[in-house]
């Protein structure tokens, strides 16, 4: 890939920020995804296979790729985000690119531009077959950043 | 906009065929979506809420928002497809235009162009909460066909 | 799909507005575009074919396609909005169903869903050839407004 | 950005080939637009400003950024096809990231994934004002071979 810009956070406690957001996330825990890597502006989730998370092929389901897709390049613009606000997905888009067959999913996203209301991101999904890494999806995220919002579940 | 349009099958057993591909989806069950209606060129897929596919305000998350949008057409393109056929997610881009809170996410995929190759739909997906369903997502999806290529678990 | 939604306009100016911001816009009569109507979130462009607009088999160039389908889109976008604000494209996705072979693109661009931030649009784009109407291209397009701004050029 | 995977060509002709076509777009002239390099699986197009092709701030027309957007990703992927092949978008998602506020506009696609039947790339769009380039748009286009069709105007 290509070399990160690199992004200054508002929040020096961003990481830790975002790992809660993360464990927030029900379906992040059901499916089984892992965050790995928290930078400015950058976000990398892991997801290892099981057969639960698959389409008809026993490949990767396209919505798991799609949900790690989105997720990696939401939180990559989360750690920008100021500490009071939380992040929205405005709308993705996603290129399949091989189909997802391996034993572990990996999601890069990077922030291609932030703002202070949209954030745009991409993710690049590969799936690692045998110890070998193959790109297999691409995507392009728009984020929101919602200021004085928590980012915890409704009351 | 425009009512939906008459297609015609080329396969009289195709309401079977979407129903023995999606029941073959690991990924189906375990979220708990439900394949509710399938007719020529149009695919409707019900999923109750709970809280084990919920982002972090305990609303769908939009990677399941995603899945369902990227199924629903998916199998409408499906059912238009030769018996021998197997179809393959090209790309999906997916605009969320409301927070999916409620208690049930229906998404309604339907054929805008079949094409020999290429097949062209939209998933409209709306939350029900409290009874009234509201519109909450909205994708556009092309699908591929693969002829000659049985739509089962790879060997 | 559905019937077009009855939107509420806060400008009742919105169709001066509209054709005012069309006409300062170099690249529509650059290229022949029409602004055909206007009512509170909808907007329909025409334009006639010419060989200037033509693309290597001498239907209408994919660009063109998209740029009526933006415009489109962007000015339903826009008779919603404040009298003082002006419209910016965030992203869109364009899919093109059949080749634009013919003499009239007609760009139907119709509001999904009004925000105070941002708007999401769908642009339904028909070829005419001996008088029969296609379609030919789909759009989904999101736009923000931008409160305060004027819509002319920057000083 | 990456550095461009290296790809084959099968048509050694494949940059007169490019020029051919690109020389064959009606629209490219009218616009002003230049075919400034071609490489296997990459092409690069540049726009000067005018103000026929400018919105309503007088900045590039958002339509124009996808113009070249998606001809510089569809020349790209022209580069691999063999000789007695030609190109056709199917779709293209344009995100822009920054007003195409400048004197030139630069498109810069690449192929991510060459196939035999589709081809998806990437487009980055920079603009260029008093000297300085600036990443104001990208776009994910999905690109499909018409094998044995001549890459002319219709008889």
């Amino acid at each position: 890939m290509q070399e990160s810009p690199a992004f200054q956070t508002v929040d020096p406690n961003f990481e830790e920020r975002v790992h809660d957001s993360f464990g927030r996330q029900g379906f992040m825990e059901f499916i089984g995804a892992i965050l790995m890597e928290v930078r400015p502006g950058y976000c990398e989730i892991h997801l290892p296979f099981k057969k639960e998370i698959a389409q008809q092929h026993s490949y990767f389901h396209a919505g798991v790729i799609g949900t790690i897709a989105d997720n990696a390049s939401g939180y990559a613009a989360y750690s920008l985000m100021p500490a009071d606000a939380t992040v929205l997905t405005v709308e993705y888009k996603l290129n399949l690119l091989a189909p997802g067959n391996g034993e572990l999913l990996i999601a890069r996203g990077q922030v291609l531009k932030p703002g202070r209301t949209l954030t745009v991101c991409r993710s690049d999904i590969s799936v690692t077959k045998n110890g070998q890494e193959k790109l297999c999806a691409t995507a392009l995220v728009t984020l929101m950043t919602l200021a004085g919002k928590p980012d915890g579940p409704a009351e």
